[in-house]
Parts: C-alpha cells; structure tokens; sequence
C-alpha cells in the first residue's frame, strides 16, 4: 500500500493558492496531476469525468471572467476545468437512488488535483462552477461543450508566489462518537 | 509547501478496500485520519462537515445492513460516516449560485480520509448514501440525526485483509486541450 507519512504532510499543508510566480509548470507535473485526478474512486468505477487543460493565455482570460471569485485563473500557469459527464454515469443510479453520484466522484478527482498539485510544489484553487447555471453556461458557451458535460469547477494551477502556512482546522466538536 | 513523490504514490495506489483483518485501527491513526478530514477545502472555508465515528460492534452490524452495498462495513474496525450540516452552508451560495457546494466540500474530506488511511497502510472504501432519500433516512434514524444533517458517504476503516494493485486509471481521451 502507500504507507508514507509523507502523504499525510501533503493532505495537511494542501492551501489555497491563489498567487502564482509566473513559472511554467511542466508537461511532466501536469500529467502526473491528471493521472491523479483519474485515479480517483468513482461510483461502481464509472469514472464520470472529463478535463479541459487550458493553457492558451486568452482562454485563460476569459475563464477569469466566467465567475465573481476566478480572477487568478488569468495569472495561472495552466488551468483545469473539472467536468461530469451526464453520459458516463450509469442508469441504475439514477434509478434506485433518485440521482447520480458524478458530483462525488469529481469532486475526489478535483482533491486528488489539489493533493497532487501540492506534493509536486504547486499550488492551485478549487473555484466553484456547478451548480450555477449561470457560471455553467458560461464556462460550457466558452469551451464549446455539448449540454450532457457539465463543468463542476476550475482548478488554476502554478508555482506558488506565496508560502502560505496552513492553519489546522481540526475540530473536536465536528466528531460525534456511535450516535448524534 | 508538501512536496513529495511519496504523496503521488499514495495518491495512485489507493484502492477501494472492502476485506478487513481484524486488526484494531488505533486512536492516533483515526485522530490523524479526521485531521486530514477536516483539512479539506471548502467554499469560503465554510467546513459544512461532521463525522459520525462508530466503533459499537452492534451499530456496525446495523449499519452494514443501510444500503445494498455496506455489507463489509460489519467487519470494518471503524466506520466513518461523513455527513453535510446545512446549518454550515452559508446562505449567499445559495442565494447566488442556486445551491450550496457542501456535497462537493464533504467529497473532498471523504477523499482525504480515503487517502490518509492509505498512507497509514490501512484500507477503506466509499459507500454512497446521498442523494438516496430511503439510505440517508435510515442512517439519520439510525443514529437519530436531526434534519438538518444529510448523511453523505458511510467510510469502513480496517487492515486490508487483501492488497490488491490499483489499476491504473488514466484514459488520454477523457483529456480536452484548451478547447472540448
């Protein structure tokens, strides 16, 4: 198994990182990120997700302007768009369960893009789109995506301008104990 | 910053693991497993997060039997249940986006509990309650939860009894260059 203390580290020191030095980040480290997110665990394994890699300097402007809060996106190295595919999510979840499971799965996918960001001494933002229609049409409107794919969220990506430390945010109060 | 190539691995290497050994979880692997929990990002830092942790062997039994799919959770050493508090989510989310981000928040923190027990050499996998109304009633009733906490995903914990390698997952076509 991946028994390392090491990883640990990476979940804890995992900040926001909203500012970026400029330096390119490499072919290498962004597949290594995409290996990542794919390697997420998804409802009966049917891996609902998609990934726009935006790298264009234009692209990236615009997308700096789909939200209130994805102004960084523009000074970003590379940026990506997270998505759920309606077509990859299996009927039978929807059917016995009154819905699908693709905003989970994408959303350990997006993690896994953060964590792997962070232990290769990147940083990057989860920036939410879905479930704004408004922030949904306009990202899909930007890319060109058909009405089935779904963008979830932006996730800019570059070397860190600032150290940031991460503060603990371990609450007592949040565990309950065998009952409520 | 977390960098770390011991991270990426634990990171690729995690599996779903659904046979346990028997062997205790220990009270500092699980104290360390809900820091990692609750270092997850969340929508202006909101943390819509609880952690219902049940060791009672009697509730683990009853808990096995709240899906059609928690059958191992009666041999696990610990299960989490991750749960959404709505009186966490901030109203503006809704206000402006139509809904809150507390299922994608508490994904991330299920991701990163599932990924912390790796780097511990323990296993665990991702039952999914939400979005079924029938699971999420039988899990609030079953530890008698008030309305306002929706319970997510329910997370056994234990020693693989099995270490099955993780396939690898990456798939170049789900990979959008700068335009869908």
């Amino acid at each position: 198994m991946g028994g390392s203390l090491e990883a640990i580290k990476c979940i804890m020191t995992r900040k926001s990182v909203r500012k970026y030095s400029g330096k390119e980040v490499s072919a290498k480290q962004l597949k290594t990120i995409l290996e990542c997110a794919m390697q997420a665990p998804s409802a009966v394994n049917e891996q609902p997700w998609e990934f726009v890699v935006v790298k264009d300097k234009a692209l990236l402007e615009k997308l700096s302007k789909a939200t209130l809060y994805s102004g960084m996106v523009k000074s970003s190295s590379v940026a990506i768009v997270v998505c759920m595919n309606e077509k990859k999510e299996n009927m039978w979840a929807k059917k016995f369960y009154g819905g699908g499971f693709a905003v989970q799965d994408c959303s350990a996918a997006a993690q896994n893009i953060l964590l792997s960001a962070n232990a290769q001494g990147l940083g990057g933002v989860w920036v939410g789109a879905y479930p704004s229609e408004k922030i949904v049409s306009t990202i899909r409107e930007l890319f060109e995506m058909p009405k089935h794919v779904i963008p979830l969220c932006i996730i800019p990506i570059g070397y860190p301008k600032e150290k940031p430390n991460a503060e603990k945010r371990y609450k007592e109060e949040r565990v309950h104990k065998d009952k409520w």
